[in-house]
């Protein structure tokens, strides 16, 4: 699998994805048919899965089983699908467009919405503890790293910070501390999950992978910002130029778009340093932060 | 312990609970504090802790460690918690008092609501995922099992039907099931993880708990319908009469005062002869069942 060209890897990996998510997910003839149904709009179909990547990339460090690394890669995506439907309802970011599709509460309606993340971040849980190929303390492990990463600590501590932060100048420490939490806490814990499917980790091997979550990240939040000034909806999936208009403090506004394109690539080569002590091994996790830095929505 | 009177014992478990509570929340001065002060208000200072006390009751069976039981009843209020604050918002049911505060959404805003439901859920898989005295095999299938009964195959999928049984003349039968997985599912873990957290289960100790559990969970939800009929608002400590108001199928509505009051009088004493296999030990389960049924708010 490290010889395919890293197109043809990516491809692979989304598909073994894709599959696995159709499988975790309730089936659409299990009642309740309409939460179901919804849950596997909101999950199935679309996405870059950077996550799932992550995971699959990371794994490949130990030579971790696929069938474990798909429960985590999945576990990962429900969590971050299940923040894209609260994030879009009205009370919080208000949007009709996600990944090119009307989202949850307009397709259906908000109570719905509510719902479907809520019985998708459960659902989560459930289908990473089911991972009974990895010895039970490691696991344990592994689903308290999930909860940390998903909760007040982690992305819904970054995504109130978000919210409290609209109309506010931020700083570029506080706004980094913000994407620590909103989007970096999920990323990294889809880096050391992936590990951790293979083996426990020493602490050297902990620190090399925070290291480099940490700034592809914060890379991924500063391309992300930059597209939101420079793509437009239909490449992006999703309404462009919303953070502008919301008033939301960005890397853009901040550093400007040349320095923030500066940042992105420093960040990019800080991360493929930290993965020196893996050597070919990381192969693929050097090429996702090249994507990630790359990519045009 | 098992010598003080059911009053005695209930409030100490209760004063119990609610300080291993506040130790399980975030401190309300970490980042970011608005989110954390909601979510120490929705969970701190009410409540009769039901799944609380049926934690502890069914720990009793087998002598279960006190901390461990600590966890796996705070991680069961925090998700009942989490489902009453999303259950509140105005695209749910609406209300603007719970335990006799105002709701997360009047109190904050609906934003913070939808923030401290995500928060809590995440927080409850940690709570119960840092039980470290139980062996991880067993932890496991406790978080596995409270995924489950959280998820669209319990609490959330119990949610999504009553949501779309407004205004439909249903049943007995599937009133019961949607009370099943509504509150059912909650009731019948918190009883299945009080004993896990004493020791792994035989076949006939599961099948014994979950006829308790059954027959409690519908009692509970019998005696609400006759309480949101008959009792004031002052206290009951939330808008009463509301199900009707809402034209919500009731076992009222469906039998009528006297006969689901018959009702919650027959499913107690099913509960009490499932747990004729534990004698003595059994105690504050027939206590709590007697509780369930003859409570007042």
């Amino acid at each position: 699998m490290t010889n395919l060209p890293f197109a043809h890897w990516m491809a692979g990996v989304q598909a073994q994805v894709e599959d696995a998510l159709s499988d975790f997910l309730p089936p659409p003839e299990a009642v309740p048919q309409k939460l179901h149904a919804a849950m596997r709009y909101t999950v199935l179909g679309g996405g870059k899965r950077v996550r799932p990547l992550l995971v699959y990339a990371s794994g490949a460090l130990f030579d971790a089983d696929p069938a474990t690394l798909a429960r985590a890669a999945c576990a990962l995506e429900m969590i971050h699908a299940y923040s894209l439907v609260h994030d879009d309802m009205p009370c919080m970011d208000d949007d009709e467009l996600r990944r090119g599709k009307p989202t949850v509460h307009v397709a259906w309606d908000e109570a719905t919405a509510l719902l479907v993340g809520d019985a998708l971040q459960a659902q989560a849980f459930e289908v990473l503890a089911s991972a009974d190929s990895l010895p039970p303390a490691r696991l344990v492990g592994m689903l308290r790293l999930l909860a940390q990463a998903a909760g007040s600590g982690g992305m819904c501590g970054g995504q109130a910070i978000d919210l409290d932060s609209v109309g506010l100048s931020l700083n570029l420490e506080q706004l980094e501390r913000m994407h620590q939490l909103k989007t970096g806490a999920l990323l990294r814990a889809s880096v050391l999950l992936g590990a951790l499917c293979g083996k426990d980790l020493t602490a050297p091997e902990l620190e090399a992978l925070a290291a480099y979550s940490k700034a592809v990240g914060l890379a991924f939040q500063v391309v992300d910002d930059v597209l939101d000034a420079t793509a437009d909806s239909a490449t992006l999936g999703k309404t462009a130029g919303k953070d502008a208009a919301d008033n939301k403090p960005t890397y853009v506004s901040i550093l400007g778009l040349e320095e923030s394109r500066a940042l992105a690539e420093q960040l990019r080569r800080e991360a493929i340093h930290a993965l020196a002590p893996f050597g070919e091994q990381a192969l693929r996790l050097r090429e996702l932060a090249d994507l990630i830095v790359q990519r045009k929505a």
